[in-house]
């Protein structure tokens, strides 16, 4: 089950970013199902987890459009709310010729979630075998999600991503998993996060604070994982992307499926086969079009 | 009848404008309908004309959309085609809290407009009072359209805006009423156009390339017309703009529907009741949504 964000990704791409006070013309524009929550749900559906979603979306057409994509997805949808007092989220994404690009989030319906939603959703928390939550909806209604989820002794996975220097402390206390980037690492530990050794670092200043596990992604350098037991770096594969968007989205999405249904794996391995559906999802444009379905992946991986 | 653009308005209002490579929260999100040649006709169907358009949207949500937008607005749509080869036109636009913007406009389906589209649409441009184009599509496209309704005796509007400096001579020619700003006025004739005096001269400029009759709009200071038999300027009404999005279509829509419905009246005369609709628009938020309909306005206007 994922507690958090549905967002539409407005894209268009533009032979150069635009300044204040100008207009300029880009050459394509392109709508996607997007928000860390949702992407994660719908990268472990793929998998084939059985996956419900607690979110809200505007009543508008991206609203619509996006209570659609769950149900293309096999997402159950029946804590997914439809509120007439914000618009859909969305990300207005503008990427010139080069790759660079600017974001903007209008988080939008996403703040709306609040937290006796995800209380009314207590049965399925009692249900699931792992709560997913992120940085993308109020931090009263993650922590809410992750307070029950550890009443049923249901396992949480919080991915901090966008980082908050100021999420409460009980987020982490309530995090069974806790998972960040470098950079979100950085941001919460309000130093650099450059290195292994840094991200050990990190790791144990984030354990000191009341997680239970800790898991920083490297990027192409795979992720480190810090627990009271163990600590270990996993490597990713060397691939050459297409589109790196969602990649992490994707890792955490599998991550999930992991713990879900094959809680006999070693975290090693499960991170290890994370990874790999990651490094998948970067060689196909896109961001939840990118992330692979079962059939096409290796048997050995489920 | 309309040959021009439809858009998709993607407003992000934001606390400041993104630098690239930078992520940032915007308050609010809106999507509108745009699109100058949307925008007029929508203008002039609120007046109460009798409108067709002739344009191009996407087979995306937001074209069906704007289709039933313009059904909405009573606008003919027998010629809006929807094209399976490009994204309905948007507009991206970032709004900071000081009222500064960026746009980006990714036109999209507007450019699969094709002359032959517009050659089928002869027998409604036959029957047509007014033929009004703008700068949205091809000039191939507005071409075909001014030259069919001169071959058909029908007065021809045409507002070229955004400005082309390489606007093809023949759409000069071909068009009874040459319809543009101050800025445009000054990228079309290469001059500065400060004061009522450059307008007059960059007037007189565009009719020695052919324009039947030049009108340039000055904003706050109303507009200047030139023919070849008179020379004058109508003052515009101080009023206290709320938002001027969308302000020079709401003119052109309206002299459209006094050239159409009203043509016993004097040109000043057109255009001092097409300022006043103008400056009617700009007391309401939003484009099309600030185009005020006939029962809101004085009878003395019809």
């Amino acid at each position: 089950m994922v507690v958090g964000s549905c967002m539409t990704d407005l894209i268009s791409y533009t032979p150069r970013l635009p300044s204040p006070g100008e207009t300029i013309h880009g050459h394509r524009f392109t709508v996607g199902f997007g928000g860390k929550g949702a992407n994660q749900c719908v990268a472990a559906t793929r998998l084939g987890a059985t996956a419900a979603m607690v979110a809200m979306v505007g009543d508008d057409s991206f609203g619509h459009n996006y209570l659609q994509n769950f149900r293309d997805n096999g997402v159950d949808i029946t804590h997914v709310g439809v509120t007439k007092d914000a618009a859909t989220g969305v990300a207005p994404i503008a990427v010139d010729d080069s790759g660079e690009n600017c974001i903007i989030i209008v988080a939008g319906a996403n703040l709306k979630l609040s937290a006796s939603d995800v209380e009314r959703a207590e049965g399925v928390i009692k249900g699931s075998s792992v709560v997913v939550c992120q940085g993308e909806i109020t931090p009263e209604t993650t922590l809410t999600a992750l307070k029950l989820a550890r009443k049923h002794n249901v396992k949480t996975l919080m991915n901090a991503a966008p980082a908050d220097a100021n999420i409460p402390t009980d987020i982490l206390k309530y995090s069974d998993i806790f998972c960040v980037n470098e950079s979100e690492a950085e941001v919460l530990t309000e130093r650099k996060v450059k290195t292994e050794e840094d991200a050990y670092e990190a790791a144990s200043n984030l354990m000191s604070r009341g997680c239970g596990s800790v898991l920083i992604t490297l990027g192409e350098e795979g992720a480190i994982y810090v627990s009271k037991d163990q600590c270990f770096r996993v490597p990713a594969e060397a691939v050459t992307p297409v589109d790196t968007t969602g990649a992490g989205d994707a890792f955490v999405g599998a991550l999930a499926y992991y713990l879900a249904y094959h809680p006999g794996l070693s975290m090693e391995e499960m991170m290890r086969r994370s990874c790999h559906i990651a490094s998948v999802s970067v060689q196909a444009p896109g961001t939840q079009s990118s992330y692979p379905t079962r059939d096409s992946l290796p048997e050995t991986l489920f």
